[in-house]
């Protein structure tokens, strides 16, 4: 993927090292408008295809606001009942049809291939926000462009990482590209903390080990790690064959701030793909973590807007444009301090 | 409430006399916008997130267009069933990941109270679009704004207002608000009409005898009253035990031009919520009242966009530079005249 | 309809020649705008109320994608279950109250008279985007301008016109409005193909008869003919009594590559209003023409964006300030080329 112009983003698997430095340096260059220090309108007139054939508030909100920040417009759908698909129109015609109404598509869809099958069809750049249970690149990205910066506080990087993985690490998608793009660098050590039933499938674990990363498995969480990043993930309940099943493992995943000190250093920043479950009496991640200032959480939802920006920009090959068309702010913005 | 600058808006407890006075100078001062006489830019780049967990077209949208009329772009998200809330997240991890991609909320929710408690996580001021059956401050405010406004047309001001309420006073949301407001004015008559089941709750009555103003309580409409405002209200038949205790009330306080003629003088204007139900037998507001030019209903959801434009100006802090930013209507339009 | 600043499009009944001539017209002129290769803002603050109170993803993203092609901004709603509409309020106050927040208005609702009833309260155009069974002339319009602009490839005009219309000629709303504004043309041959079950309203045969026009109607697709158009129409099996009366229709009245080959020429464009079901066995319209430069049903519905902003423009009377108001395209567009 030398050149982004024009092309789809449907997998991790398209991005080499070269392509993430790109994304993360536009990345990085969209602060100032998203921040609201400056206005840009470099995507002046162009649509927004946003089309969540799965509903997903936070995502589509988040793609929509990005290509906002550009200057663009937006055009979206939610959910699937009404529309063509459920007819019997085919993904290709579906594609060609809504291709025909803007100059970029965000979609994402609950089948897994359906976004690459759609991508098939449709005349302009098609961007996966995901497809089921298979890729969620631009989550992926972020989570990757989220460890980036939280290093970069201490003058650290990417190369060297010792990051730690808890919970579902079978089912959850966000993981698997995680770890699939961390290969991309030297060094990392994945600690994998799950229930044996719930562990790494062992293609990603091939992955990484043939990479020549560092690999340590167990079953819960044990001594002082001095990992830089504790990535947290929900269990969820339905996986489990029964509820006595779920019950079992609920609480021994979990991170609060009394767990977090006794198992990690104060470096350690705390992630999660969100939403996080507040329902249960034991949470994967307590709230009395919201005060710590490695929790990192929100910033990764932030960092999501930059990482889609960047998307947009270098599809639609103005990268290098978007300061030429700068406006100043001039509303009061909480923001831009 | 000196300044609005980055602040909610979440009652109408908030607002001072003062503070009306401002939202009512700017909300007049945004009419030729909102007729389309003159365009603005002054929110070009803002974007405005218009998070409705409850449905209501009619609000969501006038939050939307009064934002887009100030130059900023909206998106949007209706309902709560594939939101993350329902996937059990905090409203306060909800209002920090939302926050970060807006510049400002108008928020509607099903429960009272959720409204603050988002407000608490966000990181952006958040205007209450109704939380339940607490609070609906813009819809207090524009209501206010019409009594003004209809007044002002023959010389008349707010204090020593008469306004007589009908219908369903216990339930309805707006008319509580409306006589929390109608309390910082001087000298006010309040006729309140309704069956005894649906009398408006004592703290209310309270708050307004101890201001010092006039109070007549009736169960019927009674002879010819001088009041200056009529304001009428649904009655919904789910809040009686029974549809024969229902049956009994219908048409009891309804309007027609004749009850109206016969009860009200020629100078009262006649305001309603909306919607009305023009399914009954028995309308609350008939049709025959809609060449009566004092029906002011749709005079009242006009000025909510005024109301609206107001607040988010002076949230935003631009209230002074709405004209400074301004550029001409190009196409023709029917609400220019 | 001599102007349409102002004036509603309610109906394929409102267009004499004079009128649609004048729509295409600026259509073409829109091209370079849909096309991305120039930007227009003639709209700049405008608003669309998107009304879309039966949801159709494909009208309505048209719709909003040619309000924005033109600078505008779009509101909208999707679905009824949760309007006013649903609580009883008349399309009357509807309309006088969406009315106040938008310029104009694109509206669909399930049934047949609801739009027109809507324009009644409405203080903003309205264009008919679908009321059930009976109208909707953007469909129309846009049909027939795809067959101006495929047979313009060969130097034809509509006048003179050989159409085979194929399939459920009964229920298809879209072939009904087509030949009601074909009549507008002058010597047209129309080669009616349906089972007789579902053969064209004789009101229509008896319109299309009276103008002069030459009828064939047949059962089955015969022979070799010499039609400019194929228009092909989905058969709703849920039409026929039971669905053993549904499986004897089936494939009788498709179209591959093969039947089009034996039963067309080569100059025969294959038009459709799509969706079409690709989930039957026997489709009305095979895959495999996908590959044919005659199926047009893609450039159908690109030709929708074209005859959509056409009628905004003139709607709003801006047809003619388009250009004036242009700005350069700056991102890289797959469709400019």
């Amino acid at each position: 993927m030398a050149d982004f112009t024009g092309n789809h983003i449907l997998s991790v698997n398209q991005f080499d090292r070269d392509a993430i430095d790109k994304v993360f340096t536009v990345a990085d260059s969209m602060a100032p408008y998203a921040k609201r220090q400056k206005r840009t309108e470099v995507l002046n007139g162009a649509i927004l295809g946003n089309l969540f054939f799965e509903p997903s508030t936070r995502t589509r909100v988040s793609f929509g606001t990005a290509f906002n920040l550009l200057g663009g417009e937006v055009r979206e759908t939610t959910g699937m009942d009404n529309s063509a698909l459920a007819k019997g129109e085919s993904l290709y015609d579906t594609a060609r049809v809504l291709s025909g109404y803007s100059d970029i598509i965000a979609m994402r869809h609950p089948f897994a291939g359906s976004v690459a099958e759609f991508a098939e069809g449709s005349r302009v750049p098609v961007i996966n926000g995901g497809d089921g249970a298979n890729e969620h690149p631009t989550q992926a990205l972020l989570d990757l462009f989220t460890i980036k910066r939280e290093l970069e506080y201490h003058g650290q990087h990417i190369d060297g990482l010792h990051i730690a993985m808890i919970g579902d690490l079978r089912y959850g998608r966000t993981v698997h590209s995680l770890c699939k793009l961390l290969c991309l660098y030297k060094n990392i050590h994945f600690t994998l903390i799950s229930p044996k039933e719930l562990g790494m499938p062992q293609p990603i674990i091939d992955t990484v080990a043939n990479a020549g990363h560092k690999l340590t498995i167990t079953e819960q969480l044990e001594g002082n790690m001095d990992a830089d990043i504790c990535y947290q993930t929900r269990i969820q309940e339905e996986r489990f064959p029964s509820q006595d099943e779920a019950n079992k493992f609920r609480g021994k995943f979990r991170l609060n701030q009394d767990i977090y000190t006794k198992h990690f250093q104060s470096k350690t920043v705390i992630m999660h793909p969100l939403p996080r479950d507040s329902r249960m009496e034991a949470n994967e991640l307590d709230n009395d973590l919201n005060l710590n200032p490695k929790l990192a959480i929100f910033r990764q939802t932030d960092n999501g807007v930059l990482v889609r920006m960047a998307l947009f920009a270098l599809t639609l090959g103005v990268e290098n444009l978007v300061s030429k068309y700068e406006r100043d702010v001039i509303w009061h913005s909480n923001k831009s301090s």
